[in-house]
């Protein structure tokens, strides 16, 4: 039988793969399919070249390529043959079979019961009030792609190879020298350990401080991930109120009196739900206990960077003399969520405890965008592009607060944020969450379904309304949406 | 007093940093240290100008930064200056006031015990025996750095936020044809979650499987990070022997007819330290027993993709039926550590409870990575880079094997791997590594100083010698040192 070549092997002249490699690739699909079966005779290079109209240079390179990785081999005065053993096994169908029903029954009761752990998916709608997210769209994407491709090019090869669990010392020092600058935190590169995000730097200090029954304060309500985590490790959460100051630190001493306290978990610029802050006051005293009952405080200050009204209050970690508070951040809001570079700073015997265990959870952190993350802190951009980037979302806040409040009327109520990416809306209750959710994500909007808070207060119809990700034009589209629905 | 303006704004005209942004900082720089104090009224733009010998609108930029930043303020038919309340707060010294000795240990006794979690620090020398790593200088460095460019420049914005953290459906599916295709496992895109790295892919397998207590199997030696991982988590390490076979599967038969076992820990091939593949016979029987003692495996098979002499037998995953395999592996051979991908290929049911666990350790895996090696996968650069890869790795096995027994003769004892990228060397007693490894390094050589094993074997004088990140000449010269050492 003649093999019909010409017609097997196709390519794209115009393509950006180079031609000898596309060659290459369409014999080796072949070979798969197993159109051309083992030991079959490939064209001598010159005739295959006219066959398909190109350089013989070019089947030379492709027939070196299909060498080097073992799909043909060369019989000397006789020619090119599909090789009689392949380098890879035939594929086989891709089937379900290894997921019977009876036995993935049985290796579900074998794990451990997580199935508690509940977080709503990602969003995958454009038009979203989210859970208080930036916009990609002005993140230093031009600068980021530059750089990166910069360091991988040219870093050392060292430098690409396995490094420091605690994270890079470039980064770490420029970092310690920012953290003082903009929160007054007197740290040193010795007191910073880089994550991934804000959510590991959380896992991490759990871990690290928490054994299983340990008692730990959160607010009602309070964040949700960060929940989760500190059950995940065994811990037994209390909670106290939450009002508009924040934490109601005076509800701890009680607590305290009457049990030992391991750790607080507290977002102290715009509390994660209910986006208050903590007022100064509440903050020393906290301190003061943490101190007094030798406690931890994890403080989580995710949103430090954007405020609106006046100066930020400075963070619990820049008043905390004896290294009781484990202080949070990552870069998720400043630039993306992509770009994976979060920190935990706090005393250096945490420090050296967290980097021990980031050892074991994930070896190390993405060296490169830390490369990245220290020139951006060198060069001043990452200032520059928050500043900038805080002034699109101030504008945004106060064109989403009013345009809700004008559409909307008595049927939302929030209070307009000092800062962050998102209000707190309370529904009306003749307006259940749960269906207006189901209803606009028809529409193509993302609404929270407010059952992320149900378990802790089900009266409550409620819910985060990020609206920084959006534009005037994209805010006013959601918000006939909304109207329409409701 | 006059305010020496020219010689506080020092700048660079052929500093690839713009001019304006240069006479940004250098002001910033001088308001931080208090050179400029709050209300300095900065000079106009046009005189400034004139003292700098820039272009006026070089001048303007910078005031306009300033502003947006809130480091100065105008004041109509006044002038431009320093504002009263600073963007930050005035920088304070870097101290070490955090860490008095006393509250150290206080915090100290506070925190878990993790200090048992020993790992030898990262390498920082070229010339170095390590555990087994690849060389940077062999990853396709060039097409990384185009690729991800690429995707941070132009991918969708939704896509650059918060993802799936099972990982990208798109590599996902790629992936489990090509785990297919080159390992015969069954798998679909459901079967597979994304990691970091090998070393959160065992954290999360274990964290899925493990309760305290549960007992665990692994060999003795294995795979010291692996085991750390185990003891943290809580389990009872139970060690089985290993020979030239691999791990001596009848052991298990005995100690599941006394206990329950949980999970065995196995590296399938080029077993991890002493570099022997695990036979098909013992593979059948291992399988066998996790289907009667119903016992997870967790199969690590970071070295699959390196083997010199024959095809490589296939892992465990692919012959099992019943989902008692977790299959382990990462992209740090064949591209490098730094390209922080891995994956997990399992049950579904586990994957599952995986991907709900991945969610509180690490929010979701760099997706833009995710995508360049998934146009790596389709285009099957992936695999031409590993056939190359190999070729160089297996010379540089030959070499260095080669030389390392002409030039040490009977100093040194080990048998040549059919694959990886390390030899198990043992020591002639009269040769201490601890020594040896003390005196190489003052050379600027890295060798195992052979501690890692100590607590399992104390007689123990062996390492593992990593042959692959170096080329022939690094090889010689790191030979000799070895000699002259010894």
């Amino acid at each position: 039988m003649k093999i019909p070549f010409k017609s097997l092997i196709s390519f794209d002249k115009n393509s950006s793969v180079p031609l000898y490699i596309q060659i290459n690739n369409a014999i080796i699909k072949n070979i798969q399919a197993g159109i051309l079966p083992t030991q079959t005779r490939l064209p001598g290079t010159r005739q295959l070249a006219d066959l398909l109209n190109v350089h013989r240079k070019t089947v030379i390179a492709a027939y070196d390529e299909l060498l080097s990785q073992n799909w043909v081999e060369t019989i000397p005065q006789k020619g090119t043959f599909v090789a009689a053993k392949l380098p890879t096994i035939q594929p086989t169908i891709l089937t379900e079979n290894t997921s019977k029903e009876s036995w993935h029954n049985k290796v579900r009761e074998r794990l451990n019961n997580n199935s508690a752990i509940y977080l709503p998916p990602h969003i995958q709608q454009k038009l979203a009030f989210n859970d208080g997210l930036p916009d990609a769209r002005l993140a230093p994407r031009e600068e980021w792609a530059k750089l990166y491709a910069h360091y991988v090019r040219y870093a050392d090869p060292l430098s690409v190879g396995y490094t420091d669990p605690q994270g890079s010392i470039r980064f770490r020092t420029l970092f310690a020298k920012y953290l003082n600058e903009t929160r007054g935190i007197q740290a040193t590169a010795r007191h910073i350990i880089t994550t991934r995000g804000s959510q590991m730097g959380i896992y991490l200090a759990g871990l690290t401080i928490l054994q299983k029954g340990d008692i730990a304060i959160i607010g009602e309500l309070s964040y949700r991930a960060a929940n989760l985590t500190f059950k995940q490790l065994g811990a037994e959460l209390v909670t106290i109120p939450v009002d508009e100051e924040g934490l109601q630190v005076e509800a701890i001493e009680e607590i305290c009196e009457h049990k030992k306290v391991k750790m607080i978990y507290v977002t102290s610029h715009h509390y994660h739900p209910t986006t208050v802050t903590l007022k100064p006051e509440r903050r020393l005293k906290l301190l003061a206990m943490a101190e007094k009952y030798q406690f931890f405080i994890i403080e989580d200050d995710y949103d430090y960077d954007y405020h609106y009204a006046n100066t930020p209050i400075l963070p619990l970690a820049s008043a905390d003399r004896y290294g009781w508070v484990i202080y949070v951040g990552s870069f998720s809001k400043q630039i993306t969520p992509a770009f994976r570079v979060g920190y935990v700073a706090a005393h250096e015997s945490i420090i050296e405890e967290m980097t021990r265990l980031r050892r074991i959870i994930d070896r190390q952190n993405d060296t490169i965008l830390e490369y990245c993350l220290a020139d951006f802190l060198e060069n001043g951009d990452l200032k520059r592009y928050a500043t900038k980037a805080m002034k699109v979302y101030r504008e945004r806040r106060d064109f989403a607060c009013q345009l809700l409040k004008e559409t909307l009327g008595d049927k939302i109520d929030f209070k307009i944020p000092d800062g962050g990416m998102a209000i707190w809306a309370k529904f009306s209750k003749d307006i259940p969450l749960l269906a207006l959710s189901e209803k606009v994500a028809k529409q193509g909007l993302y609404l929270a379904n407010g059952q992320t808070y149900k378990d802790e207060n089900p009266m409550l119809n409620a819910c985060r309304m990020g609206f920084a990700s959006m534009n005037q034009k994209e805010t006013e589209d959601a918000v006939k949406i909304l109207k329409k629905a409701i």
